[in-house]
């Protein structure tokens, strides 16, 4: 069980998780680049630190790095020769691109202490003063592992999340959530941006603007966040992005096409291709309540166990023991 | 000024409006093709009515054709002769594509009394069980007129939904009205589409499907609704459309590209090209009221009066009088 955090960080994702660690009774220590949120966070019960070796030197459970990715080569650095002296931390992280992280931390060669973790949660808003431990209000969060990860190093942080932070998890390889990370937000950010980037090329953008209502709205929201952070977030995942929007160019193309022609069954077909998805969301926000079972977690090949678990559509919300995962059963598409 | 308007068809557009208008003071007789929510209409304070020809003996000002399309040549067709005993009784819609109304309506031979309308209200909803006259709170609609309209048969209709229904008006002509359209809403709904497309075709689409929050949701919110419905207003707009879908697919296909080329520079031209519009949605939301002033309406070339008004982004909010209307000055792109 985790006793002490230490929160590197105290942006939207680290100052909430931070306010939602110390609220939940963990002791939470916490280090940022500049010492402004101190005085809140430390009315807030969290332990603020002027270095990342003083937040080090209380020995936390897991460490969480919530900083910039552009910090975090050399905040890596700085912990190398600290986690050399602390073998029982680990450490963890909450970038929405995981593949890019773990290649920075083997390269810092912390790969052995290194879980990887992305909580699907999040807003327009950022920094200390957004921070709200509401933020995690029925989180899912990816923990992200390899082949080498330990399996103690993956419990201490799933339980973190689960226990602590009371969040369900799914457990995947990088490459699995990279890509599907990708299907879900960094490629339909591009495809919200080239919306209002083609409303603002439109001679009649005016009217344009004077007519939308729900949907443009709702379409356009996640192009009015900071597209500096957009555009950080796309760029680390940058191959998996390219192969959306070149599959969804095509399915745009198909579409105009077939208005061209007026291919009344294709146009058919277009609009029933979703249906699974529609069915899944009406089953969805009917179930008030999954089923739960127990999932027994092997010694060997848990990773695999558990990656097939999540690509059922399954959802770990605690642990019975070390060996003994509580999941919900939620519908399938 | 309107005293009594005829609502045919009592779905959630027409539904809506007509519990609006009662609430509003408006003597409302309405007929809809199955008598179900009559009932309920009546204690709303609705005239009910079991055919078109007696809701047109209540003389109406204005008709309001809330009606699904399909139905629209036969609903013409019944109305021709009673029109034509009701002289002063203007005609209008609130269908979501212009152009192909007036065709019909002419076709039938009913342009003289003819204005179109569109209000931008609606969600995923249908029917009158879902009508609430609050759909209209703070709606914009688009009034549509063409070199032909009588200047009296456009003041009718846009007295009525600034002044009963309370909301404001653009004035466009139909193509105006239906490529802004198609930029805001018809397209975008086809876009939405191909994402719920592309998650369903994805072999790891319940990975995906966990890992989506807000970004998600949101931007694919309209492909849940009815696709019978978005697949008729799309195939009604199909021409404008088109053209856009290509527009997006080469603007995917070049951020595809650039991204592959990792080209910085254009990528960081992709996400600084909606600035404009950014700005727009922030002046949008730090104003409270907009100023007003008013607008002169000249005899000769008031449609492109108010045309040059709505693409200068202002709205009209009421009338002084025949020939003077307030205007709501507001940003533009």
């Amino acid at each position: 069980m985790v006793d002490t955090v230490g929160i590197v960080g105290l942006g939207l994702i680290g100052g909430s998780l931070a306010r939602r660690l110390a609220q939940r009774g963990i002791k939470v220590v916490a280090w940022n680049h500049r010492p402004h949120p101190y005085a809140q966070a430390e009315a807030d019960g969290i332990y603020c630190k002027s270095t990342i070796a003083e937040l080090m030197s209380a020995d936390p459970d897991v460490v969480v790095l919530c900083n910039p990715l552009k910090a975090m080569p050399a905040i890596l650095a700085e912990l190398k020769p600290l986690l050399a002296k602390s073998p029982r931390t680990t450490l963890t992280d909450v970038g929405s691109v995981k593949g890019m992280v773990r290649d920075q931390v083997k390269a810092a060669g912390l790969g052995e202490c290194y879980v990887g973790a992305h909580p699907m949660a999040g807003n327009e808003l950022s920094g200390w003063r957004a921070a709200d431990p509401h933020l995690y209000d029925d989180a899912l969060w990816a923990v992200t592992v390899d082949e080498d990860t330990a399996y103690n190093r993956f419990f201490s942080v799933a339980s973190m999340i689960t226990h602590d932070v009371g969040n369900r998890i799914i457990v995947l390889d990088d490459e699995t959530h990279d890509k599907g990370a990708a299907m879900i937000s960094h490629m339909p950010h591009v495809v919200s941006t080239a919306l209002i980037n083609e409303l603002t090329a439109n001679p009649d953008r005016n009217v344009a603007a004077a007519l939308s209502a729900g949907c443009w709205r709702d379409m356009t929201r996640v192009a009015l966040t900071d597209p500096d952070r957009t555009r950080a977030m796309v760029e680390e995942d940058a191959l998996n992005v390219e192969v959306l929007l070149r599959r969804m160019a095509s399915r745009l193309t198909a579409m105009a096409d077939q208005l061209h022609n007026a291919d009344a069954s294709a146009i058919g077909r277009f609009f029933a291709e979703g249906d699974p998805f529609r069915r899944y969301k009406a089953e969805m926000s009917s179930t008030d309540a999954f089923t739960r079972q127990e999932l027994e977690i092997p010694e060997q090949g848990w990773q695999q166990t558990l990656l097939f678990s999540a690509r059922r559509g399954e959802a770990i919300t605690g642990f019975v023991n070390l060996r003994q995962a509580i999941i919900e059963l939620r519908p399938a598409i």
